[in-house]
């Protein structure tokens, strides 16, 4: 159980979809940390020796302990303060959480990204197909519920917050239809509301820079291709 | 909490790793259970029905209700039936339970079912590296322990069978050197005490019918090349 003497930092880059999901957990919790901005073109000792097999960032040091992971890291941030939950109380209900939330980083985050930041044109085109699919299991599993939490945010919104803020930004770089009011009328209204959530607003980077950074991302890979 | 009148089934497919994590949690937890085997070229009703997402097995299903993934049912069964612990009760422990567990699928699991089930040459190659690479990373963590878990089986050495049992028949099969006691000496003795627990033996399939079935398999991909 956590105390009030907390070592809590987190080594993050503000344009990450990932880190987010960190911050959205500790907001939840008011939870106090120490943020530390990773430079990924010159990744710092701390992160290196905190992270030495995926060299990423989110990394969530607790009193010296470090954790890698941002699904992994929300789930321990829940288990480590009890107050406001973010998963379930119900075995049953805290396993399909874990489904759903892994569901989306295996069949939307990956291919979405992809979809866009790849150079080879028939495996965008595979990636795009790929993440619409797994869009449409959402719209049927969001129903006419609030947030997939219910009627507070719970582990499978904060992993979708990368649907809801993220893909916007990458459909309109690369020209793409992917997440629109049109094809996912009760999964696009979910998103925002997730993103006028209060706690997910204080979460989220400024939209215009991010905008900015993902758009030169996407320009310097064609550019060198 | 689980009562005695309890309805749980496993749909599963002998020859396979993920499905025998699961026949390990049931039996370290001396949970009954029926035990269904599909055939996997012809899906039963009951396997779409409860996996409409990944059509996959296992699937595990209690009192009516389904769950999908290996590692997600494994950390279920240990909501759900808390006796003989699979992971640790500190929040830390149990979070580097979750990211070693993940790792072993993503840097192990993945590359070397790669190595081996892949047609072309250098995906072969650079996947038996990664799989070698992600080996290294655990013959590190093991240390001296005798299992990942500590003096018990955890749900690190629950994931990590498929390094013990499958590996070796499957770089038998393909003639590569993947897992052997000359490069990974510690994990080489872990996957010795591992496949002799009295609790895993009875949950592994029988070595000479599931060897001949992955040869089998070798054999028809480079057959249709």
């Amino acid at each position: 159980m956590a105390s009030s003497k907390e070592e809590v930092t987190l080594l993050g880059a503000k344009e990450s979809p990932f880190v987010c999901r960190v911050k959205i957990a500790l907001n939840l919790k008011g939870v106090e940390y120490k943020y530390v901005e990773e430079d990924l073109l010159n990744k710092s000792e701390l992160l290196l020796k905190y992270n030495p097999i995926y060299k990423k960032v989110p990394v969530f040091v607790h009193n010296g302990k470090p954790i890698a992971e941002s699904l992994l890291i929300v789930e321990y941030i829940d288990d480590a303060w009890k107050h406001n939950p973010i998963l379930p109380s119900d075995p049953y209900q805290r396993a399909l959480a874990r489904f759903w939330s892994k569901f989306i980083d295996d069949k939307v985050v990956v291919p979405a990204r992809k979809a866009v930041f790849t150079v080879d044109e028939k495996e965008r085109e595979e990636n795009a197909e790929e993440s619409l699919k797994g869009l449409q299991f959402l719209e049927n599993e969001i129903k006419d519920k609030k947030f997939f939490g219910g009627e507070e945010i719970g582990l499978v919104d904060i992993a979708a917050v990368f649907i809801a803020f993220w893909i916007p930004m990458f459909q309109q770089i690369a020209g793409l239809e992917l997440f629109t009011s049109h094809k996912f009328p009760k999964l696009y209204k979910w998103g925002q509301e997730l993103i006028n959530h209060p706690v997910v607003k204080e979460s989220l980077p400024p939209r215009d820079p991010t905008f900015a950074f993902f758009k030169g991302r996407y320009e310097s890979l064609f550019a060198s291709k």
